[in-house]
């Protein structure tokens, strides 16, 4: 039997949306177990909700500096924490965590800026630590297999790159309707405080950015960047046109909205080199389109026939059976479990696993640092 | 915090399939424990299986009957059973544990006659039984909106029905390809001692009546079908066409295919009454095309605008993002869970769950047996 | 130069649909010139409409007997007739305009009963008539490409074949709506005297048949029919649903409704056999969807990549540009100007056109009765 | 009977593309008879080219000019020429046929440079000279809606626009291949001597930028543009990425590549206001999507529900069979015969037609032009 990891969690209590994910995707391949946790920055709810998640007692903490402190001191302390809050405290908690010597489980941003993402990589490095950011998309099959073709050869040389993930939800100003005392997702996404200087690049437009990133591993060079707050009164951009070179010639585009009305989750992907074309939907994530040039569009299928072992492997059911956003969820999950489980046994091997990484997570602020000094300067190119 | 579920598992050992989406299934909403088992018909395999689970030793039988023995003798017996082995086996084994009282999870088809059914209908009445049928499809969250909207006559009374679910990977016989000792899914399937005498009307054509009964609630009464079998040697059909005419004068198509190349898994279900119309598909389920006469279709998706409380109830994220197969058969888990957590607590309900139980089993058998006879007699109509 | 035939019409008067679907094809390719015609059973109507469309006043009909009659007696006569009118009246008038010699272009179906076919069948045998029936749907490219890949084997030998055609605007009772006198069209296609014996498999499913017959060439030799009148007080079918058993094995499906809410002109076919298979749909009418067994599915385009030189020959415009209805009325037409410049250079070769017949028409007309007596029979397997 | 308008052309000989288009775009409708013709720069071929459409001995010339000089004097003169040549000699043919008092209808680019352009727009002012332009896109049914929806304030103001045009057949440098002396079609396109400064942003960029313009009214401020050429040795742009900021604060963003492998046609356009969202695609060019923010996505279809009059005025068939590129392209040409019509009889009234000008051919070539300048200067914005 795989190795169970312990695992804590800092954020995802009542109320909250991302953190009840994450648990999910822990439990789909039985790779871990939630032991501990620090479930909100208010210390009632955060016991109420540990209570709620059948958490033990003494390992349901108040805060993350009382559970970083008391899980170091235990035997049985936690392999992992896994941290869920918003971006502005990831820095402050994943910090106080390496520094207790534990891996680390981080939902994307990885900080609020390029300063607190540096200290991130620095510590890790310092301390052995696995760092795993969930940008679930890269757990997509489909996604798995548009890399492994570009990696193949099949699209030959990159030339074109577009880019887009359209969202509707802040078509209106929900941050502050008065009914409800505001949307508390909606609240904290636009609240340079608690988000950093991004808005919708921040929030969506770094997945785009990030899948841009693993599918191709084309280095961005410079970027030019239109950023634009449209609902009046919100201080970060809720739509972003953002053009990239990168090296080797490549020219890219990512589009980023959430006030584009009819769009739930419309993240897509298409790459055109000299030799193929290659299309992906997250909203039909089973599905990959791939053009070679001079013959018909061909419809790759999750499991089916012309996937690639790298897809397979992180397939667990037959084509024709929707897989999607959990399962994508817990293919990161598991295979920072396998990291960890080797890392515990002395047997880590980084060449061996597929999850986003501290790293990525550093040039995801990065993309979000730049494109607002290219916008702030009449979108002039600037260097990545 | 809810209660775990104790879970036994009969099948679903090395090799198999559906256990494992069981047991992904169970964890999901993580309201199950599986503690105790008997993985295999094989002694050996059935042990191996088990350790590898994780389960202890204590726990991990090597048949089905010591195990339904032992479990009852136990304080921490189990609470429930799941039974997802072979078609024949599925009477025998649940009448054992019928017999010591356990409730029952049992993959479907029921079992491979109505007298078996209807056994299992008689014994699970008398003994009080909790009995759900994993017809896993009726877990999705824009079919329990399609059902909503049937009951709150958005249609109007229902006139067409077409249902229809194609596969291909029966086009070839490899049930007896000689590189592999033959395809061990395809061989029971195709075996009538193993599946009853139903071949892809069993296995999926079941599927597709289930849904219509499901989201429809109309009552068959009398069916006329045409059963082949394509392929040569093959003792079960693998494709069938089958029309239904239900009381109160609606009129059905169900088609069933397993050599339909280009289908991975195709079950799509198209309804319409008098005054509106309903389409839904599974390789897409997040989606559900309404067309009010008069009106543009609409796309309710689900999680959005347009859906009801009945599917929001049984959806974990939000729009956009794709929810499928594994979540839909963890809706049917957690709905049992809520069952099983009810009857411990002497709360039990029926009118409060959503899933199929023993007595669409024996709906699904009389569907393929009154099929089987409609076809061996010229396609006449036969009552249902 | 190629010849302009000198085209004579019957029907198409003013406020009628098909005629004019007529004229617009006969034009795109400037094949024909319209000089005569009698445009309407009613004599001032006809001279009206015939003036609207800028026929001489010599040539402008009151009547088709005049015209056959007076048209035989010119030296700068018609070439060929095409007859527009409801189904009733096409027997009559094309025996009329046979007996005289003139070619026959005949909306689908050929008439309203057997005995009508035979006799058109004979006539224009005796008489030496190329008559070509519109079932346009076999001038779409893509269907051409289907007819070639079956025809080549691309396919294998065929197993499975679904066809449906469902639109929904008889959903209600609009023949005899009071506000409009009831809808003229509605109105003579659910009137037994004009239409025949069949309602929407008259009207909608010989297209499906024909479609089905045309591309695959397979010979029906049963058929089991349930035809069902929804909307009260209707006397003819508006739902039907066909099974057929073809020489060779092969198992045919085909649903044709008028009352399925939500769909438009949803014709479409879907045709498996032992190595491949094909699914097109007519209202995306130039994507072919090839399966290959074992490999990915492939889109197929108008003009595209994989497209065959039967598709390539009918095809005026790049790929992605969509054409459609009137493009696939317009081949069948220009096909039928072919035969007609041949035919009149004593040039003729049956072998080089590909255009519906009479016996097409007579084939349709078979259909429909069998399908009735089967219907009324209990859906009793008949033959064909 | 409409009066049938007496049309001349320019270009579209043996060989050539788009002047076929144009023939059967105009007698689609039968408002349009061809008398006259210059149909190549080629004298020999021209004349040969006339002969297969047709035209009389006297009409058919050997040049342009020639052509202008006699038909002015005859009393059957033409009412209207066609020019369909390569962009560069729109504007000596143009002007020649202006002077002599002929109307114009003139394939896109306008014209080469925005000199050219200016000159034409002069002088058909100041000789009245109906002048259209066959930006054919405009001719949908479902962008007449698009722009009917707009007008009528269904997306309230709008804020976001992304309008895209890609396809793949300039992938390879097929200008240059030396098996066929280089594709006719690719060659003028690729040369600037013959296109002018712009290339897939002259060739289809224009027909996305045209559409923008014609569906929202907005007018362009400012744009920042990136072209690139990606096939080595090509000397005009093949891949096109260009922002813009409208006046009112609208963003758009139009991408025009012919290197995207996989894309054949693929024209897009999408638009997001405050309070609806829109979406279209030229593929399947019958439908329009529609959201209005917070209810379910709805289809409008061509003729169906929810189409508006703007829309059925250009419509022939019914809903459900498709229209397409040959059927948008008649639109513009009836229309233009309209207006013609109505000026012959001193009857124009401007504001009746909806075809596009020699003032949106001038927008057009803007466009270009500025896109180079911004491209050419780092991707500056540049005043539009």
């Amino acid at each position: 039997m795989n190795q169970r990891i312990k695992l804590g969690m800092v954020g995802g209590g009542q109320g909250a949306f991302i953190g009840a994910v994450h648990r999910i995707a822990s439990r789909i391949d039985d790779r871990y177990e939630l032991v501990a946790g620090a479930f909100s920055s208010n210390p009632e709810k955060s016991l109420a909700s540990g209570k709620e998640l059948g958490i033990s007692t003494d390992r349901n903490y108040k805060d993350y500096l009382e559970m970083a402190s008391k899980e170091s001191e235990r035997t049985d302390k936690i392999d992992a924490v896994a941290i869920v809050t918003p971006n502005h405290m990831h820095h402050p908690i994943a910090m106080a965590f390496i520094e207790k010597g534990f891996h680390i489980i981080c939902d994307k941003p990885l900080a609020i800026n390029l300063k607190e993402c540096e200290e991130l990589v620095k510590a890790t490095k310092e301390k052995d630590i696995i760092f795993a950011l969930t940008h679930n998309y890269t757990g997509y099959p489909m996604i798995r297999n548009a890399k492994a073709m570009c990696e193949q050869g099949d699209l030959g040389n990159i030339r074109v790159i577009q880019a887009e993930y359209a969202q509707d939800w802040l078509t209106e100003d929900i941050e502050n309707k008065s009914e409800s005392g505001g949307n508390k997702q909606a609240a904290w996404r636009t609240d340079p405080a608690q988000s950093g200087g991004g808005g919708c690049i921040g929030d969506i437009g770094t997945h785009a950015f990030n899948l841009v990133r693993f599918i191709t591993s084309l280095q961005p060079q410079q970027l030019s960047a239109e950023l634009t707050s449209f609902v009046s009164g919100r201080q970060l951009d809720d739509n972003a046109q953002i053009s990239i070179r990168f090296n080797g010639g490549a020219k890219g585009s990512i589009w980023s909205s959430q006030v584009a009305i009819g769009n739930e989750n419309h993240l897509m992907i298409r790459i055109y080199g000299e030799k193929g074309g290659l299309e992906w939907c997250q909203e039909d994530p089973n599905y990959l389109y791939f053009t070679k040039f001079g013959s018909p569009k061909q419809k790759i299928t999750r499991g089916g026939a012309g996937a690639l072992e790298a897809a397979n492997d992180v397939t667990r059911i037959p084509p024709g059976h929707p897989e999607g956003y959990l399962e994508g969820f817990a293919n990161i999950y598991t295979d920072v479990a396998n990291a960890l489980s080797d890392k515990l046994k002395n047997n880590y091997d980084a060449t061996k696993y597929c999850f986003p990484t501290v790293e990525d997570g550093l040039e995801g602020i990065r993309f979000i640092e730049r494109s607002i000094a290219s916008s702030s300067s009449d979108s002039s190119w600037v260097n990545f």
